[in-house]
């Protein structure tokens, strides 16, 4: 038989144990959150007609799906994000009770070039939670809250999350006295302050053919302090005249205030002109979410509202806000932290087999653990107990339980604590409850380091 | 704009509320008893390479894959199951640490008709345990224990699972006088006892070109009791010339005693002559789950040993024996036996608005209840209460929280159970335990009904 090369796709990647049981930890600790402000859970096709997922990105996505080869045409392809067949669910089930709070945790696929070293990958995980038909800041203020919390529970320390508004940047584009249409370039210039700085700006703007005066008004309005209610009241008060400007900051002032009132504390959150956030499609706030303890590293989490989508696909107007959670990112930078440690095992206790013979009783052992709720693994093998053990302790199992023939004659059983080497004689009724009182020291001490 | 019409691909699905709070429960569930018996989480991409995918499924697997366009050509694919991803990982990742107990539950797609009414799709999720690398029969039994126990704890009542062995299917083609590469089709017809019953099976065999005499020794076969060990042994004993027949009673007898030691009980596991398993690379015992309370539903979950199937990709026999959860069928099994209800939320409480002014109490208190990890939602907008209250109902949300400009002034909120309509007068400062003391005894009512 011929032997096939085992393989994976560029930009794909298998997730072994070693990763999947943090990613697992993570992720269930996202849908916790989530599902804390009442979001529930959706799932849509990873295969939808191309002309579905085509609504938004136009041109730009053309380039970025992958089609799948169907009856010789190409009329269906992988999704790109989740907020498309969002857009799409609500429009076709018209009856779903609004405001529709939901979260989605499920791949995406783009035909762009992989930049692993980066962790930007082909196919990757989106973790998104969005309210869809409120037209009221209060949802804002809801998506900005459970983004915060999120990035705060992570135990990363301080972090900040950076708020600006779409109309804010329209109204700044005026105030230069720019076309609207100048808006979109003016906006890729502003996105990248943080990486080329005031310098870098000003010469893009220049390249953009963005006039002497207007860069003159712009870069100074980007001098513009960072901060919070003040400051996005000073901001209103400085360009009376510009009605989008006005609109803005009364949007983010009712947004603030909220935030206020749910009592978590202002101090995460940065009015900041310098941000502008990639996408097309937002239309009111948009924000990102930063660990203080990796300056260099980008945002963890974004979003914004972006009440226009949805008509794509209804004909109406819906109202939308939501935000996207970076999983591969958040767990780079917990690496980076020396935070969830990788873990090699979810056992918590290896039964071995200690000489011929021992099977019957080190089977029993293992249900009736597992009976237990127990997590319990045993040895498929008799063999040397100390080679044995060196084996369990490289897979990170924490607990060993075996049997030799005198301690079987006794009905005893012996404990062995791999982290610190001691060994307990066990009466064989007491093994569960004693196990179990081992486990709950070990994640005591773990969770006191 | 143009509008797009919304809408899925055939045999492809939206998993909307409703339904996605049962299926994550459903999930959590058998990830929680695969992690209790030591096995470990996998991912792998969707998007593999065409020949890896084939190496398997060969001309009839063209068919069923979904390829994708990538620069013009048809290299790659979705994947069909998570069985040869598997011995893609075991193959590529030679240094993983064998025995290798691996749960991998995600989607698969199959590019054939789609049957909505019986619940096949075109993209659905598989949630397979496997153990690679041990050829003790042991393992067998390890996976027989777990998808019992899976069973066992959905909540149906009895149940039992079919085991057979392939080497006893070709013991009983060569005790028929047929040449090997008879095989297969006996195999077909075999599988089909259900269906078909006795007589199918006789005329299937006599299309497929098997002789009367042949015909007859295989139908008294078949007559062969269903059991356990005794069942077993007897027919070891009434074939005493077939080695095939002695190697697979055997490995059946060595899987019963490892599933006696367990101490489960053995009553579930029937030893059955008429089930064959239809995949081509089984090699040993081949087995699958039935509830006894859906007669005509097929196996909720099956498997067996594969030792061939990884040298495909590593050049070297490794053994591997695993089994495979049908999720959608245990939902419409749990859904028929009115069971695992449908749920429309996860909120626990509703905090709502009770006229103008009452929005910061509100929030103010969804901030606290959501901080003490109870989950809650703020309705966005005031309005009449019992309107109010109506649609909370509809929702599925059991718990209402409000408070009136007199209750405030007392420093009071109101507490309504919508269950019993019961309403209660809180302190401020108790709410969270009153809550919380709520919500444990609704969920003590519920499982209790």
């Amino acid at each position: 038989m011929e032997r096939i090369t085992p393989r994976t796709f560029k930009g794909t990647r298998d997730l072994l144990p070693v990763d999947m049981i943090r990613r697992e930890e993570l992720f269930d600790y996202v849908r916790r959150v989530y599902r804390r402000y009442g979001f529930l859970p959706l799932e849509t096709p990873a295969v939808e007609y191309l002309d579905v997922l085509l609504g938004k990105y136009g041109t730009e996505g053309e380039k970025l799906l992958y089609r799948l080869d169907y009856k010789g045409g190409h009329v269906l392809a992988l999704r790109y994000d989740l907020t498309v067949p969002l857009a799409r669910v609500v429009a076709q089930h018209a009856d779903l009770p609004k405001p529709f709070k939901r979260y989605q945790m499920q791949p995406v696929w783009r035909a762009d070039s992989p930049q692993l070293r980066q962790g930007r990958y082909r196919e990757f995980y989106q973790c998104d939670a969005d309210i869809v038909g409120e037209e009221d800041r209060i949802a804002d203020a809801e998506i900005l809250a459970v983004i915060a919390e999120l990035v705060d529970g992570l135990g990363m320390g301080t972090f900040h999350v950076r708020v600006n508004h779409r109309k804010i940047l329209e109204g700044m584009v005026a105030a230069a006295g720019l076309p609207a249409d100048a808006g979109p370039a003016v906006l890729r210039a502003i996105d990248k302050i943080d990486k080329v700085g005031e310098k870098g700006i000003e010469s893009e703007l220049e390249r953009e053919g963005v006039p002497t005066e207007a860069r003159r008004v712009l870069l100074d309005l980007l001098q513009h302090p960072s901060g919070g209610a003040a400051e996005i009241e000073s901001l209103r008060d400085r360009l009376p005249d510009q009605p989008a400007i006005a609109e803005g900051c009364a949007d983010l002032l009712r947004i603030w205030s909220c935030l206020d009132a749910l009592g978590s504390g202002l101090e995460p959150y940065q009015f900041r002109l310098g941000l502008a956030r990639g996408l097309d499609y937002y239309t009111g706030a948009v924000y990102e979410a930063f660990t203080d303890a990796l300056p260099h590293m980008g945002s963890l989490a974004g979003g914004g509202r972006y009440d226009g989508l949805i008509a794509i696909f209804s004909g109406q107007d819906v109202a939308a806000v939501g935000a996207t959670v970076g999983m591969d990112r958040i767990l780079t930078a917990l690496d980076q932290l020396g935070l969830n440690p990788p873990r090699s095992s979810v056992t918590e206790v290896m039964v071995l087999q200690w000489g011929e013979g021992s099977e019957p009783a080190a089977l029993a052992m293992t249900g009736r653990l597992r009976r237990a709720g127990i997590s319990t693994e045993i040895g498929y093998r008799s063999g040397k107990l100390g080679k044995q053990i060196g084996g369990v302790s490289k897979r990170g199992i924490p607990l060993v339980l075996f049997q030799g023939p005198e301690e079987a004659e006794r009905g005893e059983w012996s404990l062995k604590v791999l982290s610190s080497g001691e060994q307990h004689t066990v009466a064989e009724r007491d093994v569960e409850t004693v196990v179990r009182r081992q486990i709950e020291a070990i994640a005591a001490e773990g969770s006191a380091r």
